[in-house]
């Protein structure tokens, strides 16, 4: 069986280019517009995509005045998620949450009832928080990042065995005899462990996908062995194809570590295209959006690269310093960075413009160029798939289904159908077992419950 | 202006009786199936229903293995009201959610985005969570019934402080300026007390409703002035319509105490409406559901009206003993039982029978019989409208909706269209001011953001 390439359509706003709201063409209150939302999901469901995806912060920092402020008019993923779910038949929804924020059987509940909600596409996209939102949680500090990792490890790992807490054929519901669910299948999950002590059983049956798809998307090392040891999924930033490469092979050798097959996860990388009908056009286009960010926007992005590092003696025409090394950052980024400079020697205004989409590849040109770029990453070992970041929403999705699906699809790399009824069906997955289930004397919960 | 009776819809899987899933007529795997909660949605707004409303129990215990298992195949309420939100017009949502275990700002956000999603159709009931299920969070014990109410009521001011971070015209979005948000509208909430801190601002723009409309469901003393103080609606539990009158006179004297008007809040008594076309009907329909409870359930159901007391000496035929004064349990539905106890001296199972819906009023008859009881105690003192809760669900839903609401409708009590278009504007109550844009200067959030 050919592999078949696997796209998600990250959707944020009005647009991923820090200035898309401004755009004629945005959707300026995209963030809390329904109707805006819905005819995306509508959109990249008719360009088969596998899922759209959506980032979350649990704050609206005053760091991030300019983002945060527009970050702050947006719906809240998972309620967003599980209304458009009712709304579509075929795309997937992996949602972000926090680790660092929230509470493991909270998150276990919402993903598994999303789950059932659009029978069988949620995702749940784990991530650790790195900007300080302390301040809205009664916490007196952010975690620092490998600590953050360390709580993600175990977060992870409670979830998954909550969504094993019921066998698939736990509930019975025979009317005649009174049998509503089989307590021999129902397991207690009885974790103690350094940050979380959890009983269980979840609430929620076993989703319809065993597990709702797992996705990560830090970059550091200890991100890197969280996906490789728990996610079906990356969502990874790189500038270069055979940066790419290095993390896509690196990723599957610390699978293979963890006893896992490479098929077992889907690395699929941002990519940020800028479409024209010619290349000039499209460049056009990008300088259009670049100009309509305001000047502190540079310094803004130059901040959050060098984080504990002051800027304030440069000027953006000075050569770009080293990052620093810093345990609280996103360390794929800074990695990311340190690469980039150290290749090219930057001034910092020309480490913006290059950076200014967060380090994920941009590609300004026409829609065959954008496709040969996805078919030779997709073909040389450097993804497995994208998540595709639009400059300008509706806008640039409406162009990517209507131009650059056609020719993946002529050229035998993309489906023209669904494959599979759920997420991890169409994203070749293979359904989980239940850990529980054998692991477990099944004992537990049955006893606790005659010791009442 | 004539008083509008009010009405809500208590949607619980199969039905609310106990042994509701056994009935031909239940849909047996309700509690996970879209499409039922969809054609019952539908039905309840076909019924003009001011809301439906779903309880919550973040667990699924042991000591509730009967009630658990059934509960555990169960949507997460905000997640479930999210899909049906899109799907319906008119109709609010009323969703469950905990204060003992849950976070004020993740909670703040969801409903916001609920709020959002369905155009101003949200509601949150509070509740603290009597069942112990600290086991699955984390915690090493339950807390007690007045340290949950204390953090309940600061959890809830926490909650409104974080809806009101934007002021309403806070969002300006002008493509021309590059002015997105107006910062002097944003607020900091710098919310520091017993329980909580937290900074805010919350990111989700202002709820269409300003507030979500908040349910209160204890009837303790703390219960009650939480309610009093907070919240714009009550659901609560009375068998006779003395006990409602007292209740509903409380709460409405306790209102003036803190400055509130009588209107600003609806008393929403529960109601148990066991139908049939006759009487003798209606009585076979609940003698049939009750020989479908397991023998097993009287002792469940008694168990949790004598927590902390011994019931093994027992029987069924013995007469029932004074339930004991506790910290932890419901005190709202130890008072009506207690005062039942003393009023009928009933034996064990005589009080079972009678409080098999967990104290709410239960009425067997005709639509006429229903439509008496429930003109009888909007019209004198004890409700400004009830949370119908269905014995078996679609069914009794169905039955009440075709039969028992054009009686109400007829009598010239309930509309026959909705009169606004949010929630709020339904159950007549005000749209609330925003406490921060005048309480606080709105430098804080700006000064923060110029010292980043």
């Amino acid at each position: 069986m050919p592999r078949t390439l696997h796209l998600g359509a990250f959707l944020q706003s009005s647009g991923y280019h820090s200035a898309a709201w401004r755009h004629p063409d945005a959707q300026a209150d995209g963030g809390l517009n329904l109707a805006h939302y819905r005819a995306m999901a509508e959109t990249a469901e008719r360009g088969c995509f596998d899922l759209i995806f959506v980032a979350d912060f649990p704050g609206a920092t005053p760091s991030r005045a300019d983002a945060g402020a527009r970050a702050s008019g947006h719906f809240e993923p998972v309620t967003l998620w599980s209304a458009l779910s009712v709304l579509t038949r075929h795309i997937g929804f992996v949602a972000s949450a926090s680790t660092t924020y929230d509470d493991p059987y909270l998150m276990a509940r919402r993903f598994a009832s999303l789950d059932w909600l659009s029978g069988g596409r949620a995702g749940w996209n784990v991530v650790t928080t790195f900007a300080d939102v302390a301040g809205n949680f009664s916490r007196d500090e952010h975690l620092e990042h490998d600590l953050r990792y360390a709580r993600a490890e175990e977060f992870v790992d409670v979830v998954k065995g909550l969504w094993d807490s019921h066998e698939d054929d736990a509930f019975v519901r025979d009317k005649a005899s009174g049998t509503f669910v089989d307590i021999e299948k129902v397991h207690l999950l009885n974790h103690v462990g350094k940050h979380f002590q959890v009983s269980g059983p979840l609430n929620v049956a076993r989703p319809p996908q065993g597990h709702p798809v797992v996705f990560q998307a830090g970059s550091s090392t200890p991100g890197r062995e969280l996906a490789a040891r728990t996610a079906d999924g990356v969502f990874t930033a790189a500038l270069a194809i055979e940066e790419a490469q290095a993390f896509y092979r690196d990723l599957k050798a610390r699978m293979a570590r963890h006893g896992r097959k490479p098929h077992e996860l889907v690395v699929m990388p941002g990519l940020f295209p800028v479409l024209g009908g010619t290349e000039a056009a499209a460049k056009a286009h990008y300088e259009e959006l670049q100009a309509l960010a305001p000047p502190s926007a540079a310094w803004t992005t130059l901040r959050s690269l060098y984080v504990g590092i002051d800027l304030s003696g440069y000027s953006l025409d000075d050569l770009a310093p080293p990052p620093a090394t810093v345990t609280s950052g996103p360390q794929g980024k800074l990695r990311v960075t340190a690469d980039l400079i150290a290749r090219t020697k930057p001034t910092l205004r020309e480490l913006y413009n290059q950076v200014a989409q967060r380090t994920h590849r941009v590609v300004v040109g026409t829609p065959e160029q954008v496709a040969d770029t996805i078919q030779l990453w997709f073909e040389s070992g450097a993804a497995d798939g994208f998540n595709v970041l639009y400059p300008v929403l509706p806008r640039s999705l409406d162009e990517f289904v209507a131009e650059v699906v056609p020719i993946l699809q002529r050229r035998g790399l993309y489906r023209r159908e669904y494959e599979g009824s759920t997420l991890r069906e169409n994203l070749g997955l293979p359904r989980p077992p239940n850990s529980l289930a054998r692991a477990h004397s099944s004992a537990a919960f049955r006893d606790a419950r005659t010791n009442d």
